[in-house]
C-alpha cells in the first residue's frame, strides 16, 4: 500500500526528536531542506548574540578577553565539537575557514610522512576547495609532490607506496555517499600513509568516532549541521601522536606557546593550540557555540536513524508518485553507508530547483545536474517531506518549473 | 599657566568631533584608552546584527547569499576600507585574520621578487604575528630566504640588493611611532625591494595614502579603529599591478575564478578577489561593516590632529603633574610622525595599569615595562584625559598600585 501524508504525520508524532524543532527559529510557510548548506537558526543564538554584543564588547570592552573567556573560545568550542566527533581530549580546536584548516594539515601531514612519499592522494568528486588547497601548497612547496585523483570505488586499491596523505571527505557533498571512515584509514596506514578527513557534511548529522577509527587529521565546517551561523569559523582535529611532530605552516601569535610574551620568534604552543593562527573573529564564535551546544543535546544515532528513514521515505515518494518523471538516484551507499541527505539527478535540475524554491521548498541545486535535499532531523519533519514531493509533483505535472525566471543563474547557489 | 580641567572642558565644547561619541555605546564610569587594542561598540550594530541573524540567517536562510548580498561582503567592506587607505579601486578584500593575510602578501611577494633575492627584512620591534608568520612561510619555503630583523632607524639603509621583501608596520604597537610610508616604499623600490605595510595601528587612526606611495601590498585589522568587533575579519590590499602575478598560496574556493562551477582544479580570480579563501563568517563581517561605515563619515585628517592634540595634552599634563614619578616617554616621533596613541615605560607598568583599570580607567600594558593609552577621538573627549591623569596620579601618589591582586598576571593583556 502506498504511503500517505497520514503516515508520515504519525511519524511525526511518535519521533522523539520533535521536541527540538522549537529549539529552532524556522521561517513561516518554508520547507527547509537545505540545513546541510546552512543549518538553520537556533532559538538561543538571537540572544546569545545580543550578549556578547552588549554586554561583553560594549560594557566590558577589552577586559573580555579574559572576563568572558574569549580568549578560551577556540579551545572550548573545539573540545565540545571534539565530543561530538569522538576526538580525544586536546585534539580538536575551531580556527579560521575549512580551506585554511586543510592546508594546515596537509602541511602538517606532509612534514610527518617525510620526503620518501611523494603523492596526495584524493577524490576526483571530493569537494573543490580541499583539492584547491591541496593544489596550492603542492605548488608551494616546489612541485616535489604530486596530486592524484582517484574515483570513491577505487579505494583503498587507490592508496600505494608512494602515498604521502589521503584526503578524503567523509559524506559526499552531492550524493551524501559515505566513506567507511575505519576501514579506510586501516587500509591506509597499513599501506604507510596518513589520511586527512573533511567531516563538513558528517559532524553532527552522522556517528563520527575518530578516535576508534584511529584517525590522524580531521576539518570541518560549523554552519552545516552545527547550526553555527553563516561561515561560521571551522574546527581541526589532531590526534595526539601527531601534535607536536610537526611545525605550523601558519605560525600565529594565537598558536604561540607564549602569544602575550610578544617574544620574537615563533616557538609553537604544545598541542592542539598550535592550530590556531590569528586573532579569532568572536561575534561568529559566539554564534557557533551556541549551535554546537544545542548539538551536544541531541542524541547522533538517532538523528542519523531519523535521517536515514527520511530518504528511504523521500525515495519511496519520488517512486510511488513521480515515477513518470526522469529523476535518477544520485548515489547508493558508499562503504560507509550514506549521509544525511538525498540526491537526484535531472537535466533540468536547475530550473526545477528554482521553482521549487519559489514555493518555499529549499533544497539545493549542485553542477551539473543535481538537486541535493538535506535532511536535519532536529527540526525536519517527515509530513513536510510528503509535502515537499507533492509540490516537485505539482511543478513537474503541470511543466511550473519552465519559467523564464527560474532559468535565471545566481552567482551563489 | 599650567593646563586646567577647565581648559579641556573647553576643547571638549569646541570639537567638531563631538556629536560622533553618541553613534558609540560606551559604559558609564569607564575612561576607554583602549579603542586601539579593540575599538568601542557603534550604537548601530547590535540593532544591524539582530537583522542579519534574525531577518537574513533565520527567516531567508541559504538564499541570503544572494538576497542579502553575503557573498559580496568580502569585496564591499574590503572596497569601503579601501577607501580609507586611498588603495585604488579593486585593490582591497576583507578575509580571514591579520596573520593570514601577511603569510598570502608575503608568498605572493616573494613569487613577485624572484629567486634573485632572499631576504625577507622586517623591524626587530615589530607586531610579533607579522614575523612569526614570516618565519612559518620561510620554513615552509624550505629555508631558501632568510628573515632579518633591523631597527626602526636602520631603515631605509638596512634595505639592500638581497632584500626581496620589506616588511614594516606602520604605526608600532608599543610606542605609535609612525614610519614615513611613501619614502620608504620609494626607497625601497629603488633597491629593487617590495614592501609590505601593516596598517592595523593607522587604518582609521591616520591619514593613509597607498595609491600615493605608491604601495605594493598592505594588511590590517578591522577591531581596532574601524570598530568592527572583537576579531573581526582582517583587510588585504595589493597594488593592481601585481594582482594576477602570483598564484595564491591560499587558494580556496572564494578565490575561484568561478567557486560555484565546482571545477576539479583551481584557477584563481582576476584581481583582489583571489586573496580570499574559505567561506567567510558573515556575522562578523556585518559587524565589521557597520564599524567602517563609521568610520567613512568620519574626516580622517581632523582626527588624527584631534589624536596629536591629545598626545601633547597627555603629555603635559604628565610632565606638569607626574613629574615626581619615573614615566618616560616611550618614543618620540617616527620619520612618519606618530600614530594615535602615547606610550610610557615604568618599572611597575603592570601593576599601575591594572590599578588604573581597577578605577575604570582603561589603557594596556605592553611587555615588558609600557603602559600604552590610545586615542580613538571619535569618542574620547579632552576633560577624559584629565581624569584620567588625575586617577594615575593619586594611584601613584598614594602608591595604590602596589597591591597584590595588581600584581596578578592575566592571560590576555
Amino acid at each position: 500500500m502506498a504511503l500517505s501524508r497520514a503516515d508520515l504525520e504519525a511519524l511525526d508524532r511518535a519521533d522523539p526528536l520533535r521536541p527540538f524543532r522549537d529549539r529552532f527559529v524556522l521561517p513561516e510557510g518554508v520547507i527547509y531542506l537545505d540545513g546541510n548548506s546552512l543549518g538553520a537558526l537556533p532559538a538561543a543564538t538571537p540572544a546569545r548574540l545580543a550578549q556578547v554584543i552588549g554586554e561583553e564588547w560594549g560594557r566590558d570592552l577589552i577586559g573580555s578577553w579574559n572576563a568572558h573567556g574569549w580568549f578560551d573560545m577556540q579551545a572550548r568550542i573545539g573540545a565540545k565539537i571534539g565530543r561530538l566527533i569522538g576526538a580525544g581530549d586536546g585534539e580538536t580546536i575551531v580556527a579560521d575557514s575549512t580551506s585554511i584548516n586543510v592546508y594546515k594539515a596537509l602541511s602538517a601531514a606532509l612534514q610527518i610522512a617525510g620526503a620518501g612519499r611523494r603523492t596526495v592522494l584524493s577524490e576526483r568528486d571530493n569537494f573543490p576547495t580541499d583539492v584547491y588547497m591541496a593544489e596550492g601548497l603542492i605548488a608551494q612547496l616546489g612541485g616535489r609532490h604530486t596530486l592524484r585523483l582517484a574515483v570513491a570505488d577505487e579505494f583503498p586499491a587507490a592508496i600505494d607506496g608512494d602515498t604521502a596523505v589521503v584526503m578524503l571527505t567523509h559524506a559526499n557533498y552531492r550524493t551524501g555517499r559515505l566513506h567507511d571512515m575505519k576501514a579506510l584509514t586501516k587500509a591506509a596506514h597499513e599501506r604507510g600513509s596518513l589520511v586527512i578527513w573533511d567531516l563538513c557534511h558528517s559532524a553532527g548529522a552522522v556517528p563520527v568516532d575518530l578516535a576508534d577509527a584511529d584517525y590522524d587529521f580531521a576539518v570541518g565546517c560549523g554552519y552545516k549541521f552545527l547550526n553555527g551561523g553563516p561561515g561560521a569559523p571551522a574546527f581541526i582535529a589532531i590526534a595526539r601522536r601527531h601534535q607536536d611532530a610537526f611545525r605550523p605552516a601558519l605560525a600565529g601569535w594565537f598558536g604561540h606557546a607564549r602569544p602575550f610574551a610578544f617574544s620574537e620568534s615563533y616557538e609553537p604552543a604544545p598541542g592542539i593550540a598550535r592550530a590556531a593562527v590569528g586573532t579569532p573573529p568572536v561575534l561568529s564564535l559566539a554564534a557557533l557555540e551556541t549551535g554546537v551546544d544545542l548539538m551536544t543535546e541531541a542524541p547522533i544515532a538517532e538523528l542519523h536513524r531519523k535521517a536515514l528513514k527520511q530518504f528511504e521515505i523521500v525515495r519511496t515518494l519520488m517512486d510511488e508518485r513521480l515515477a513518470g518523471h526522469v529523476f535518477r538516484l544520485a548515489a547508493l551507499e558508499g562503504s560507509g553507508g550514506r549521509g544525511s541527505q538525498i540526491s537526484y539527478r535531472h537535466e533540468h535540475g536547475w530550473p526545477i530547483m528554482q521553482a521549487l524554491i519559489a514555493r518555499g521548498i529549499v533544497g539545493d541545486f549542485r553542477a551539473p545536474d543535481i538537486l541535493r535535499f538535506g535532511f536535519t532531523p532536529l527540526y525536519l519533519g517527515y509530513t513536510e517531506l510528503w509535502d515537499a514531493v507533492s509540490a516537485l509533483r505539482d511543478i513537474m505535472e503541470t511543466h511550473a518549473w519552465d519559467r523564464p525566471e527560474f532559468h535565471k543563474r545566481l552567482k551563489v547557489t
